[in-house]
């Protein structure tokens, strides 16, 4: 086991109607003046918004709101967030929304502490050292930035995507209601599963030896996701199925399934060359990506995956031939994403075979360098990959 | 799933000389006066003190120093404590031993911050608001403590063993490093791993449906414990194996095992009777319960011991007998916490038949009270669990 440090110090608050806690939440962390960040029409359609903003007044808190945050949270509306913040003194944020509006809302607290271009954060040139409070109310199963230090932003001027991280960007508090998700339709729910999943996995394939504990945390968040995904694809409004999914996308993401060994992410950036070219959503890309780079790097360590192919799956191990169990893993997980409305291939994503040496070289790896660590992967590598999900 | 919060702000440092570390932890987290507060020799003998003295020492910060903290820890040396630190004017407490000098720390922590008596926490006459700052070195993988927001104390006064848990008495840090816990005797390291795998079970036995992802972290754990343990008993410096059931037992303790659904604590209960009277380990008194607690409330819910002995102890289900399956999960733990040296029943112990009808009583449950949730207890149940460990 690698030496690591473990830090998730946000406060849960989870259950049914638990936003109507938000202003004493936003009291007990120290808030006085709040912005509230959010995305589109549907947190207000849905009376979602009100409810929120009559906490804050039964506590008399005063806000500001800023809305119009994207799936793809933009760089433009950060920097509105930030001289907002600075011209109405705001000294907390909360967040109502998915992964979007969090990560959104971690970039402006970021750039409200800093003098230079918050950019600077997301392009190397600064480490964040503090940030403003940050509250979030959680309304999609995906992301786990509810518990995670990390955002992810994409700047207009050339649409580049990229992420920081620090402590300071936890969340001092996340409200997470199950019954708030109910609404999401099936495919985004669907790719919420796969992100979530996908979070699991890039734990998971590593050539770290002996972390049991991690293995067995990252084995049941998944077994949980196979139990539950089909559930609330057939009924969206299954509460104890809508909790176990939720719940098990913060503990996939706040770094306990990830916790004294190598990871390797991958396939996320694979993933990010598809839904930027094709705006796609994130966890459908996933869905392409990982079974592709599963059968591509198998064979470096086919004792692991057919682990998780008797453990998460149910697989019976063949010990005359471990690389069928191996592969059955991976069957399984296709089968299971399917059955979900995922899309598995090129095709069914509106991918297109003739983009692959484009997005190949707009990944970016310099001459000699590779991607990834459980099996550092070559641009021909990455072609490989790709073409193996046509 | 019940509706609940969460909230484990602990900054964990997990690894090989992560105890060279404490000085700069202590200052992060703004300490500028220190009590170092631990039990017996050891941990001058090992040179472990030494360590940390020489990294307060590198970072500048004062300290006293606080120890002879007992296996029960007592209220006296708390009050010891307290009166120290307020002469001192200590700001921060650093626990460097197992739970119980941990526990003691907490119970001084809160103290300090208390104009009245300490104990009026623990007899349930005033709840713990604030608490000095603690940080702890773990070198004992047992108790949970480094992650809780518990304390158990035992008052000299007629030797009462007591409870008391705020989130201000959760650590700021702790630091945990498997080398420290290679110097603990098998009999000790049995009875840790006995009391860990018990912060899961009563948790796991629950009446509240539908909590998968709690169930399947659980399970998480005790596989764990299950694959780990046999190796440290047999290879007491077996780092991988340390280190494991070292992070097994914070996550077991800090209660992602048990959010969102109705918790028994009621074995807990039980064998606190045969530690006091007997002066035996905790751990040691939970091996002798447990599995005679698990016969006696078994058929409550035949499917939920099925599964543990389906998903933990690898049985095969007996779809037929369902029961079978069952009763072969708890013999295979008997079997198992056999297998590390613990005692199984009272003669093992050094228990006595003709104490049972006093423990009972000394639990104290008045006329129509009964004793935890999942199979509610009387004193005739009590009773006869005592008389299965026979």
């Amino acid at each position: 086991m690698n030496n690591f440090t473990f830090y998730s110090p946000t406060y849960f608050a989870f259950g049914r109607q638990t936003e109507n806690e938000a202003g004493q939440y936003i009291r007990r962390f120290g808030g006085t003046k709040v912005l509230i960040h959010y995305g589109g029409g549907s947190v207000k359609r849905s009376g979602l918004l009100d409810r929120v903003i009559a906490s804050l007044k039964t506590e008399k808190i005063p806000y500001v709101e800023l809305g119009g945050v994207m799936p793809n949270p933009r760089s433009g509306l950060v920097y509105e967030g930030i001289e907002l913040c600075k011209k109405e003194d705001v000294d907390f944020i909360l967040a109502v929304g998915g992964g979007s509006s969090i990560d959104s809302a971690k970039a402006i607290a970021a750039g409200v502490k800093y003098s230079g271009d918050f950019w600077d954060f997301f392009d190397g040139k600064a480490e964040i050292q503090q940030a403003l409070p940050i509250g979030t109310i959680l309304t999609i199963a995906a992301a786990g930035s509810e518990g995670s230090g990390d955002t992810v932003i994409t700047k207009e001027e050339g649409m580049y995507k990229r992420g920081a991280g620090s402590d300071a960007l936890r969340p001092v508090f996340s409200i997470l209601n199950p019954e708030l998700t109910f609404t999401l339709p099936p495919f985004q729910t669907a790719c919420g599963i796969a992100d979530i999943m996908a979070h699991v996995f890039e734990r998971y394939f590593t050539n770290t030896k002996d972390v049991e504990i991690t293995d067995r945390l990252c084995e049941a968040v998944l077994s949980t996701m196979v139990r539950e995904s089909p559930k609330v694809i057939k009924n969206p409004s299954d509460y104890e199925a809508r909790a176990n999914i939720m719940w098990a996308g913060m503990v996939a993401h706040n770094n306990l399934c990830g916790v004294g060994r190598e990871q390797d992410w991958s396939s996320h950036v694979i993933e990010h060359e598809l839904s930027a070219l094709y705006d796609v959503a994130h966890g459908a890309g996933l869905a392409v990506i990982f079974p592709a780079w599963m059968k591509y790097v198998m064979k470096h360590d086919i004792n692991r995956f057919a682990q998780i192919a008797v453990r998460v799956w149910g697989c019976t191990m063949d010990f005359a031939n471990p690389e069928a169990t191996a592969m059955e893993g991976i069957h399984r997980l296709e089968t299971f994403w399917s059955s979900l409305g995922l899309p598995l291939n090129f095709a069914e994503l509106g991918a297109k075979e003739e983009d692959i040496p484009f997005m190949v070289r707009n990944i970016g790896l310099k001459e000699g360098e590779t991607l990834g660590s459980f099996v550092p992967l070559s641009n021909e590598d990455i072609e490989k990959i790709y073409r193996l999900a046509l």
